[in-house]
């Protein structure tokens, strides 16, 4: 007789309850796999658009997480088109799909100076590139990374909607919503 | 002095032919990277969802790649409102993130017959869920897999961009287009 390596799958409490503990845990050890999360919006002109972030907060009670980014970068300019985003993570060791459908907003400036005082050094350079993320250069390395508290911007990401994924001896398959305050409903995988 | 790991890094041709190596061993290979991308598309009512899908074909030549799954997906009820996806990948060990923009081409029934006859038993079941993938169920096993040749889909993507980074002592970023015909141009990490 086995044992289910993965017995949280089988109630929607249980599901619920782990993703939460990993989004936190890849807050806090970079080799998680909720570290980095694809981060997929709507471009200005229509396009689906998915790039890695880092994952800088996860907190359940709020339902909330952060990304921190550049303000010149293109998911900010999508973000202002549209604020919503979907955010992917597959966490192998669980056979786990989560995924995030969120509204974010866009925070810079003073209201995350007390953010920015914690960034360190190295993670800092990634903010304020000259000429702008995305923009063409002659030569590859043709490019400032100066560090500029004025381009940094947090992504505050209030979770509206989750579908998660358990791939085991069956499949299971649930969608939870901020509407229906968590409750979950199993759903056809 | 330490050799680059990563000397095809430094030039366009380099990156591009990376790119399409690590795109072709992800269909032969189950345990590539590539093997396992996160698709992204805009829902009908504009929201953007991503999702692991497997890579089943990867053509250079064309720049064309293909994706199956199930006709009554979401995904696909997306790409018949916006036929535009993202495909995203990270090789971690070449340290590149691999960004797709491609037009899709959803085909089935009669068209993908000659596919459909090499699909592996197994994976047969992955296609015809009832009720459809995504529907609400009562239970979390409260579906069938009958493997319907019906509901099977190839997604055939036309590339139309690629958005490169290598993550090496200093960033290397490149955009290549169909429109110029893959000669790729740096740009701002």
């Amino acid at each position: 007789m086995t044992t289910d390596p993965h017995p949280w799958a089988a109630s929607l409490d249980g599901l619920y309850t782990q993703v939460w503990q990993r989004l936190v845990r890849g807050v806090g050890d970079r080799h998680a796999p909720a570290r980095h999360p694809t981060f997929a919006t709507v471009s200005p002109d229509g396009w689906p658009e998915a790039r890695t972030v880092v994952l800088r907060g996860a907190d359940r009670a709020d339902a909330v997480v952060e990304v921190h980014t550049d303000l010149q970068s293109a998911k900010v300019a999508a973000l202002r088109a549209n604020p919503r985003a979907a955010l992917h993570i597959w966490e192998a060791s669980a056979h786990l799909q989560i995924r995030l459908g969120v509204t974010v907003t866009i925070l810079s400036g003073d209201a995350v100076a007390q953010i920015w005082a914690r960034v360190p050094d190295p993670s800092r350079q990634s903010y304020g590139t000259t000429p702008a993320p995305g923009q063409p250069i002659a030569d590859a390395l043709a490019y400032d990374k100066p560090g500029d508290p004025a381009s940094f911007a947090v992504l505050r990401c209030m979770v509206q909607a989750m579908d998660v994924v358990h791939l085991g001896p069956q499949h299971r398959r649930a969608a939870f919503t901020r509407a229906d305050g968590w409750a979950g409903q199993w759903l056809a995988p």
